[in-house]
């Protein structure tokens, strides 16, 4: 068991280890004292852990409750965020009291927003059980629901004050999803850490996944602590992500997120080296890191058809867009460009 | 015209004065640089006020858009919460654009919730048009949309950047709607200022109208500054307001905001005088502070319907409730208090 400390706005453990999951009553009593819970979680990982979750606080004697919604980004919307808000109203919770998001990424974006809004702030706990939550979407206080016009685009910065990440929960993973949280541990590593990418790459994953989820955490809890409202160092995050947006889009959102990234890295990287931004040929080595993991090396859309949709999705009146380019594995870096010049490094 | 600082997370000038809407396009750029800016608007305002504040913005080359609602609380919703972020999203606006709430309550609380989810918050401005909204909810951040449970439900603390007072917005009020913000007014002279209110009482409150909003602006500041997200001293700016909840909900809001805290903040000081919770009689000298802005001073439910109205709202895991008492005019406590310490001192 490994516990990272955030430094953000609030100062959180994140818990990683096997089973962890079984201190939740202990902590939530030691961090907020006597409190009601909700948990909220979409069907499919309800009927996996919920009752768990509930027996752990059974035991510590808290009183919980349960909303549960349908499973998948749909749900990720305005509809069923009002659906939660108006559950803990009539359920009488106060302010004081404490929401869980138990789940993956839909379930901490959706759940933290919630808690941000109810009463104008409740204490959130988030239990992520992918690994791309794990070690991305419940670290950092990024929460969020979908717009018509685009993912993500409303929601707030609300930190959690404590999260669980119980390993035993990856087991119920199949390949594919646990792929999705492959990609974003090969992002870490090519942002800040090559010691991390070489074992990735070599596939050592599996057999060190507690330490490679604290070193995933560790990063980005330095980066949150630093940027937390995304204004500069951030941006690091998103390496590979810029693309990854217009190709998930493009597919009709068909391609998942992991895959999208994973062909984003490294589109992003091979420009990167032909239009000399890097000190080092990245592709190859990211190459052999996405097949090790099975993830795909190569993208479904044109170059000139990518611009197109990026150049869409960033439209704003600045005209600029911020890309995150390698100098080699282990260290990034961001430009911040006019429309006009991305264009041209795509060579259209 | 006059300045008072809110030194809240965020720190920002609420500028008070005859005309000083016309500040808005350089003010806006200083604070701001090249950036775009959203006017939010009810029908109401908008065919008042908006064409002058476009024209204030255009002097200046700010390009801007204007987005209008239907007036009324109905509109403190998530529909139209989410028009407004559909919107801002379909003209393309960036997390570095501004919003500004040109209205009143209403308009402000939604408008300041947008701002703070659109991208995860842009920046805000303030331009209250109604008394109320200068003195009270326009400077501190709190805002909200309703649920179907019950009002503000929903909401974050946003603190705007700029707060523009421009008090000849007052002259288009309906004397309703100014006694209002008069009722708020006594609030403040009750809880922190005996000059404040015996000014109010006397009848002297248009002829000192700027020195008035900007007392009330800067007993608020005070407060917000030392509590800004509501766990102890921010609930003194609530004196009255308790029973004020009930009063508006069992009238179906039929009765207004205003008028409710004035029954709200007598019934409290008579109960208060009545069990020895304070130190002066209040509640006579309060009765002529609102009888001299026709005011009511009585209020058409029972004591025991309050209490139930009030147990139902407040019903959480605590079980307890804040009131707030005046030991004289100018000087309030802050009591917490067993629900069934509460039905007591209604003598039920």
């Amino acid at each position: 068991m490994q516990t990272i400390k955030v430094k953000a706005s609030k100062e959180y453990d994140v818990i990683i280890g096997q089973g962890v999951l079984s201190l939740l009553g202990k902590k939530i009593k030691e961090l907020f004292g006597d409190v009601k819970v909700c948990i909220v979680s979409d069907d499919t990982v309800a009927s996996l852990y919920s009752e768990k979750a509930k027996k752990y606080l059974g035991e510590e004697n808290i009183k919980n409750e349960l909303f549960v919604f349908p499973h998948g980004e749909k749900s990720k919307s305005p509809e069923v965020l009002f659906e939660l808000l108006e559950f803990l109203a009539s359920k009488h919770f106060s302010r004081k009291d404490v929401v869980i998001a138990l789940g993956g990424g839909v379930t901490g974006d959706l759940t933290g927003l919630g808690a941000a809004m109810y009463m104008r702030g409740m204490h959130l706990v988030q239990i992520p059980t992918t690994l791309l939550a794990m070690v991305d979407s419940s670290v950092g206080g990024k929460t969020a629901v979908n717009l018509k016009s685009g993912k993500n685009l409303a929601g707030v910065f609300n930190q959690p004050e404590l999260v669980l990440c119980d390993l035993q929960m990856l087991l119920t993973l199949s390949s594919e999803i646990f792929s999705e949280g492959v990609a974003e541990i090969i992002k870490y590593g090519v942002i800040a850490d090559r010691a991390l990418f070489e074992l990735v790459k070599n596939g050592e994953l599996v057999e060190n996944i507690e330490n490679v989820v604290a070193r995933c955490v560790s990063i980005k809890s330095e980066i949150v602590s630093e940027d937390e409202f995304d204004t500069g160092k951030r941006n690091l995050l998103n390496f590979g992500h810029t693309l990854a947006h217009s190709i998930e889009k493009m597919s009709e959102f068909k391609i998942s997120h992991g895959n999208a990234v994973a062909m984003g890295m490294l589109l992003i990287s091979e420009i990167a080296w032909k239009r000399c931004l890097s000190k080092e040929r990245c592709q190859d080595e990211i190459i052999d890191a996405l097949l090790e993991n099975n993830l795909p090396v190569s993208c479904p859309f044109t170059n000139s058809s990518l611009y197109y949709a990026t150049e869409n999705d960033k439209k704003s009146s600045s005209g600029r867009i911020s890309i995150i380019v390698p100098e080699e594995i282990g260290n990034c870096k961001i430009l911040n460009i006019a429309l006009a010049e991305f264009k041209e490094l795509l060579e259209l």
